[in-house]
């Protein structure tokens, strides 16, 4: 399908889409329709994009690998919330004359919502003279859960992580799979206060969630989990600072009041009155430096 | 802002929010949450993008043009559906090093949003060394009417439009008002069986309502309404054919079994049995040849 015309792309999604109750009218018209979200649930939706040369390479990544990302970037931040997924939809900008096959980024998109049993419904493709472009939107229900923000963290806190941290650009960032279904877990389970997925690196990430909860945090340094990737880069860098400052390992970060007992959470800190983040090690304590992925315009 | 980082737009975004009652978590979280429609409401969604080079030139449009006419494209799919816009989302791929402001493509998404008071909850802003993007995701509710779909027409049904065609080039093309509050009001005092925008060229889009609703359909040349701007392009082609074939007119093309009496809504054919849409001048009628806009991957 890489010379594909674009109506013949959408005829392919129309044709290919599953017969699905929640969705009465599918992707084809001019916009789809849903059974909404019943009683006392909320609607949760965001957009994310992941752009060439800044979130790919299609040089160490397959079409079906970044249509995968695309999509459990946005399931990631469902499970940020502690929402369950229920509809996706994306535009392609597709490059021009490089034979690049939206069937197969369709592929990824599909593959990673599929897991969570979430249908594409919608989207557009055109084709144009810029580099490969991916903007998903998802869309969630709270299923019985209050939303968790990033604003509700309160001193005393404890701050925990779902795995261990750092050089995803080994590979993971294109292979993870979105902490949903244990999101859904422990908020059920205990008091979550706050909570992201860590998407820009703990030390870019941890801040937005002070920020918004207008508190500080201190992270105890021993007990930041360091992914075995972060170990095998090969630079100059402590595997601790890879664990601190890379981004896109999409493990979730939440405080909560409670000391939790749970093979998957892993406790880093303390969320702490006043603003700012420290890191301690031993006696010692200094502060954070913010040196995470931003995008700059 | 044209120089300002992510997060500064993200923080712009967040604290120009309006409070909403309808949005109980905005922009800056994760994900957004919103009321959803209720009752037998449906939810609608759709999402489609603005691609420099190829739906707006920065050399003629400014950027709150290309925001407007991001926004207005996907309300225009609200039209066609007779639904309510309830909220919208959008990414922006933004050009590194060209000093494009942000904040005025955002201003140009709200200010067409606003018209319909519905509100931008969530968005990404990323910058790359590719052109300008523009993605967005509008949602609507079905306000108790049922979306109209494209593939209700039957045989017999009158085949109306609610403007002038052609031309758009000129200017329309970046300046138009989406045919929301008319689609509404045709959809609740009209039966009518099938209804799409006109955004690639009538010979491209009433095949589409041909094709969802196993019909054909038959043009009267002589009643195809032409916009001005149609007669003003100096070019070899009569103005006739930039009226069946140029794109981007958003006027609302609608299937009705009833002879609608109204000041908005021209007649321009029928529907027939069969296959195929068919151009009719006194008593010839012949193919109508499908030349309007199609994105070419």
């Amino acid at each position: 399908m890489s010379n594909a015309r674009e109506s013949d792309i959408l005829e392919f999604l129309r044709t290919s889409a599953v017969t699905d109750p929640r969705v009465p009218i599918h992707i084809g018209d001019d916009l789809a329709a849903l059974v909404p979200p019943h009683g006392d649930e909320l609607l949760l939706a965001g957009a994310d994009q992941v752009l060439e040369g800044v979130h790919f390479d299609l040089s160490t990544a397959t079409l079906r690998d970044v249509g995968r990302k695309a999509m459990n970037r946005n399931l990631s931040d469902c499970a940020a919330m502690a929402c369950v997924p229920i509809a996706a939809l994306a535009t392609l900008a597709m490059p021009r004359g490089r034979g690049l096959d939206a069937a197969e980024l369709i592929a990824g998109l599909r593959e990673a919502a599929g897991v969570f049993r979430c249908p594409l419904v919608g989207g557009d493709t055109g084709s144009w003279d810029g580099p490969l472009a991916i903007s998903v939107t998802i869309l969630g229900r709270s299923a019985g859960l209050s939303p968790v923000t990033r604003g509700g963290a309160r001193a005393g806190d404890r701050l925990y992580v779902t795995g261990p941290l750092g050089g995803s650009i080994l590979g993971r960032h294109l292979r993870f799979t979105p902490r949903v279904d244990l999101a859904i877990e422990l908020a059920a389970r205990f008091e979550i206060h706050a909570m992201l997925d860590l998407s820009d690196g703990l030390s870019r990430d941890l801040p937005r969630v002070c920020q918004a909860s207008n508190v500080g945090a201190t992270l105890d340094a021993a007990r930041i989990p360091i992914h075995d990737d972060a170990r095998q880069i090969n630079d100059s860098r402590p595997a601790l600072e890879h664990a601190l400052h890379d981004g896109e390992d999409y493990e979730l970060l939440f405080a909560s009041p409670l000391a939790i007992d749970h093979p998957r959470v892993i406790e880093i800190g303390q969320i702490i009155e006043g603003s700012g983040v420290w890191l301690r090690d031993g006696d010692s304590a200094w502060p954070l430096e913010t040196l995470g992925w931003e995008h700059r315009l």
